[in-house]
């Protein structure tokens, strides 16, 4: 036999092929089933399978239950369009929250992570996306006529767009800004700048430019 | 204000109360209940649900049942312990695979990566753990009377013990072939040296001095 057949041959022992495997259909089911999380590979749906069935079947049923349910009761907020089981969402029927605030946000996420600062007690109008013609979001599907009538029916004061600093989120708010010049609310987007606990050493140039263009100046409260 | 009054109170204001979110319950409750998989924390569950939540639905109700039905059907495999939701499972119940070859592994999930291999095709058991007196796992936990009876009563050639070459795992082999010496099967356990298509700098000493006490002869056939 050649050199060249026998490497050819060694390389063609490590590309057999996959068996399938002879395991239990219920199990297969689970790992294909979790495969649709994101993040998660057929390794991490297989330990996962493998967790729940070997040591927490108590929790594999919660979450199976949890799953159903909120698959079936979670709708959107007609006020707000975020995810809620009820008609009208906590935020939006909470009575101490500022009702002439409103802001635009790309998805509920957004909505948490805000929340979560606990830094602003206003409403939200939650688009679910951002325009993007390619896959056929247009103002329709992000409810920007809903939006419009909000604004100009209720007492609004302010409206903070608080779309993503990306290419589609900036072209989303400038369209917002157009739609809504005419109403009497004032219009602001949250600022960009340095993070807060960054240096500017690592922050990027876009990142700094908007930091510089959009410096406030200090104000030197007095203090006994 | 003095100057170390000034710098507490800025960091006081970093260190201001999380708020609790004001969310939907169910949605909370799914969040909640993601977080029992392996490798899940509280930003994963919460992309997972807002995932499942907006845009697939329908994997969601598929994934609730095969938890359910997985949860509620998978038990232990009669013979060789390994998870199925039948008494006896496919590879035990196969007529094709060679009834003289047991192999012995710690989990299921072994059980399946020998299988992707496509290379053995005797039986297996699967202790399910090793010998572990902290957490209370002896003998009688592995099944290790079951293993030695049918290791006894069936027609077994060989036992290949393939635990995992940790302190534990390699108590657990000595263990077992200490059971299984008075029986008539060939008893061994699978190679460990330099993993296939590894270097052999990278590999650490203690599997290169494996690697080397296990050296076998090459065998050269004879070719036209």
């Amino acid at each position: 036999m050649s050199w060249e057949a026998l490497i050819f041959q060694t390389v063609l022992s490590f590309l057999s092929e996959d068996q399938v495997m002879n395991s239990s259909p219920l199990i297969e089911k689970l790992i294909e089933s979790l495969r649709c999380l994101p993040g998660v590979g057929i390794k991490s749906a297989q330990r996962m399978t493998l967790h729940l069935l070997e040591r927490d079947r108590v929790s594999a049923k919660v979450l199976s239950d949890a799953l159903a349910q909120a698959a079936e009761q979670v709708g959107n907020c007609d006020r707000c369009r975020i995810l809620t089981e009820e008609g009208t969402c906590g935020i939006c029927s909470n009575p101490r929250r500022d009702r002439s605030l409103i802001c635009i946000v790309e998805s509920p996420a957004d909505v948490y992570a805000i929340e979560h600062t606990g830094s602003y007690r206003g409403l939200y109008f939650v688009l679910m996306g951002h325009l993007s013609p390619i896959d056929g979001i247009g103002p329709a599907q992000l409810g920007l006529e809903a939006l419009q009538a909000r604004v100009t029916e209720e007492d609004i004061d302010e409206v903070i767009i608080a779309c993503n600093p990306t290419v589609e989120g900036d072209a989303t708010a400038y369209y917002i800004s157009e739609q809504l010049r005419e109403t009497k609310a004032v219009l602001s987007r949250i600022a960009h700048g340095v993070p807060v606990g960054g240096e500017l050493e690592y922050v990027d140039g876009g990142t700094l430019t908007h930091a510089f263009a959009g410096r406030r100046a200090i104000e030197v409260k007095e203090n006994d």
